[in-house]
């Protein structure tokens, strides 16, 4: 039999891969994080005389050049390092010898990898609602030029009200700031410190200090009691991923306006030649892709929150091998919120609305004109209601 | 053919209950938050001279009156009544005559529906973080009576590290505290006022004062443009069952800890028999059902939290009939995530462990020992670490 | 403190509450398949000697009578019952006696309940095909009618070629076929007779003749081993839930289809009056109401899916008390399912096409155009294609 | 402001990226389906007479080199050929000239992609089905080598009745039989040939032979109508991934039950060395993270499925570049479950039981003496049950 489903790879090299998985290439971002908190935590163990000055240099020194070759692309994590961490001691203790060693002193893998997972979380955050401001203010911008442009105001997708650009622009732009202030907000689950909770249960015999750390990293507290740590594991990344499926869902119902109102039969808008693409049957045809991209794009945040969820749920408490499985979701979310925020914010600055095309049908009016006989005639809201009702019926019949 | 997807119901009620769907039996917990905002709404007609003194009097003593007749259990809200927002019209007119139409002015179903909804987000957010604390509460009493008890600390389910009932709970109570601010921060999105935005575009030919209604519900702002007030719909209630999600995970997290303490292999807890059923095939067995009813209440939840996002995403802007699917997940979390609390605060008010089957093997002290070792004698971690391996694997070979 | 998430409840009460749950108002579908199940059980007792003629024939005539009283309403499923089970089983043995207790004999909750579920998947998994049929039928029609009206075929929402109503309709057609079939082929893992694998591992000290049971029951295998049928559960469910999503889904995308049509914009098609409500501030706006309904009943399918995945997922082998949970999202979506089919089948046959609102530009027979040169003159297709390019941008230029 | 959000790429540069996504790695496991489905289509445009001998021979020889070298590594896709089909043209074009060209007639992006894609599903679904048929031999082969020792059959994780590896094995490889089964089930919707379908319209002006393709390609069929092509992407998908995700549930279940069984407390197996790894800071434990990242596992696969059903939820008809998103999802969901199978299979090859560990009480044989009751003296259930009950009753106040 041909088996399909085995490709004949060595057990222990598919082991390997199975259990390091992606995460050699998915570390490469962590390295700065890494760095950050290893040096951190030296300095901590330096303070508590845990060790030497000497040997707290050599280590932060090392490991700082090791941040900046990584940077420069003078190196790289292999799969046979497995991660980033494993990847940065082999290289500590190689350019620095045996000290290398002595930073693992109070710490475990476990509250190693959160830490830098935490700090790269906030540096992530921030940036995905820098990058639901920018698209807010390409938005505002629109406004600002094309506002005055009239719009219907839709309900069912039929026609209903008098509307603007202006207001159409700014109540996405309203969503977005929303989504930034809730991307930060999610951010208070990954200000807390894991460093020095070690595999889950302290580090007896030691006497660190931890808000030495939390202070060094910029966490606002160190995270107690150290039980809760990995307890706590997936709810930030949750948090993080949950904002960015708003984010993002936000992002494709503003894609969604876009591309009905890019219909032919609409034709409110002309998208910028760079945002679309040619048809490879179909000439003349000009495809909206990059919108069709964003719009399907909360579809992949869901997808990730939905699994950060499974990932965690059930598991009895302390640290599981299972945790690892986190990064990629989380990784894939960030990116494709960052991508598509940027991406719209570019293409919203080229959308040319079409007010020749766009006319508001006098019916539009009729709520306006009954809440003037209300205003101005003391009607009952119900009669205003029927008497416009009759109005716009009998002009529908000349 | 028997057809049997065909239940042979009249169009005409078929098309009803598929369109009102359960919302006159969901709606029940909205009567009292609608009179509320009709009541603010009155109000502020009549400051803005839209409504006379005693109309306004007449509409807010006929809603209380109705809300208290409710609450009574003397009416409820019908099939044909289609929504509580109809069935609370319908009977003030009865009761009041045609002022009872004069409190629609300058709002549609739109806003209407959803300032009831916020006013009780509001209500059941704060009540399950109120849940959440209790639970919370009930494990830091865990920890005070029962705390001194060893446990093993476990990671990867295998015995790691010392531990106690102390840590275990008050890890546990750490990440309900967190789940409590979780969701007391969800409600930022709930704190807006949609009165004055009506169907999605404001109330032309009136002015309004959407400030004196947001004062008067207790939101901290009105909702900025009217435009963004319908694509909001959905967020608010996705941000409130992600926290409940959140909840229901570590409460189902702390049921697989306690069903694995009980299991007869651990044996480490005793449940109370109040939380546990008998078996209908297997004498003096006794089954810990409420804990595992727990464990999956967080699918619950996160199916509820995925049909949220699903019902509003990709949908263009204005207001939508897809939004009235809402309510169902919503409620549906909402419940079960009170219920599930007030299960486990009782639940853990009767857990005791037994120290009797706990012990605690030398091999989990290892870690300290290595610490000591370096602390004390200056050794790097790797090097005393393997002198304790080399020491405990002595000890097994006696 | 008014502690809003408690409501005062006693202990006993909210923990039946709890773990009864909604089994009462769910189970009332069950009530036949369970009596038919437990008939098929008693005469196989009897047949093996365990139970007597005249029991047996006592038990099977009480069940009957039992169905047939709930059937006319004369009783239901109370909250102290619990479920269908002990509902039955209380009134038959108040009706003949202790020997309703004999049919308990080599059967456990376990695969009793089991039994029943599947006998009604079978039946509500064809009722959902033919449902889907139905649709197809409808389009069917609906091609047959008006299928000559020519159509634009879209690509990225832009028009691209021609089309027709025909094959507009046919499209669909072919998917609910699709769909129709992929609900049967998700009914063989209900297919499976789980009686007489009691609690899980079978009926020691008893000598059962489980395909007689297997053959009563119309299933087309005894499910083997034992421990297989607990393991198994959910898989059936969710196998036939994740057939409603893609049936959903595809009435979804009908109804998005439609509700684009129904726009002024494209104005492509009329709505039976009966599918369309009027709204509260719009004078003369007919709203789509079902069709929004429809589009949006997919997301609860998939929550539902999501749910019943999650409720297994990590779950040791062996019954546990969250399969419960199963019911719930199962019904909720065979419901919807059936539902929005019929509701969909009778809207389609109101559809009109209005052909004197749709154009096809001499754009959308580019391709054909190309095509044509390609096969007379023998042009290699990017070369055609350059051409028909040209001619069209000459044209637009006039 | 130092724009986190922006990595300051130029425009094209970006919208390239954010357009073309991963496809170009994505698709380097489609380019021997692409050559296929194009040799398939050059063939059938000879036999119509659209295509010289000459041609089509240059255009099969050409690609069939080209897979040649792909497969040996000598070219692979990159950024800039944006996906399998342009990578292919281009050198194709490059190696024979303009005749290159002629194999697009009657053929589009949107058919010849699907071509590809379904090309693979099927073989990959077949893989699959043979990867979980590869852990039911090792489960069959463990019951066979192991079968005879005693363990305790679980309800709500309590020891319930007597059970054994055997049947604890073989419930498994019943399941993962079924999952076989539903994986090559799955595969109905991926053998139809979408050929001919072009941009979802058909070949105006074209007279095309679909079935020569069909028949070529091993398709059961071509898909019709050509409206149903677009209509159906995403089923076939979902299907695969649907019945993945119970594969990967259903191993993850066993995972579950070996991490219980591999506990200290329950001390039921050893797992072989070469699936376990050592600890960071804990000398001398060994960590089942094989298991754990077995368990894990159907998270990816529900969020894989979750994204796909999101992708294409609501579109209107016809194709949207949304659909470019199914491949990733896809792909991670097949991956792992080959991925996982393989490693089970060979885990569950070295686990061995540890009978001197497991022993069953007493009370585990109470249904059984039961049921012997009922069947020797007559006795009704309920009555022989308190019976039993009594006995064990007494003999623990012993």
């Amino acid at each position: 039999m041909s088996r399909l489903w085995d490709k004949g790879e060595a057990l222990d090299a598919r082991i390997l891969r199975y259990t390091a998985g992606e995460d050699h290439l998915l570390d490469a971002r962590l390295v700065p994080y890494d760095v950050q908190g290893s040096i951190a935590h030296a300095r901590m163990l330096q303070s508590r005389g845990y060790l030497s000055e000497g040997d707290c240099d050599r280590i932060c020194a090392g490991l700082t050049e090791l941040a900046a070759g990584h940077a420069a692309g003078e190196w790289s994590i292999g799969l046979e390092d497995e991660d980033v961490h494993t990847a940065l001691e082999r290289r500590l203790t190689e350019r620095i010898g045996a000290a290398g060693g002595r930073v693992h002193l109070g710490r475990s893998r476990n509250d190693q990898v959160l830490t830098a997972l935490r700090l790269y979380l906030k540096d992530a955050g921030e940036a995905l609602a820098q990058g639901a401001e920018a698209v807010a203010a390409s938005l505002t911008a629109l406004a600002q030029d094309q506002g005055q442009i009239a719009l219907p105001g839709y309900t069912h997708m039929q026609t209903a009200m008098p509307s603007s650009v202006a207001l159409w622009a700014t109540g996405f732009a309203a969503e977005l700031a929303d989504d930034a202030a809730g991307l930060r907000r999610s951010l208070t689950r990954a200000d807390q410190n894991p460093l020095g909770s070690a595999a889950g249960y302290g580090t007896p015999g030691l006497s660190l200090d931890r808000d030495h750390t939390s202070q060094a990293l910029g966490f606002t507290q160190s995270q107690e009691p150290v039980t809760a740590v990995q307890l706590s594991r997936g709810k930030a990344e949750a948090a993080l991923v949950f904002e960015i499926s708003l984010l993002l869902a936000d992002l494709g119902r503003l894609a969604s306006d876009l591309l009905l109102f890019y219909t032919r039969e609409f034709a409110y808008v002309r998208l910028p030649a760079a945002m679309t693409t040619g048809s490879s049957v179909m000439p003349q045809k000009r495809n909206p892709d990059v919108l069709e991209l964003v719009r399907s794009s909360a579809a992949v945040a869901q997808g990730a929150l939905q699994e950060i969820l499974a990932i965690t749920g059930k598991l009895s408490s302390g640290y599981h091998r299972d945790l690892q499985r986190l990064k990629s979701p989380l990784f894939r979310a960030i990116d494709l919120g960052l991508d598509s925020s940027a991406i719209m914010a570019h293409t919203l600055s080229g959308v040319e609305f079409r007010p020749e095309n766009i006319t508001l049908e006098h019916d539009l009016y009729a709520a306006e004109r009954a809440n003037r006989l209300v205003a101005e005639q003391g009607l009952p809201f119900r009669e205003a209601y029927r008497q416009v009702a009759r109005e716009l019926a009998e002009r529908d019949d000349d």
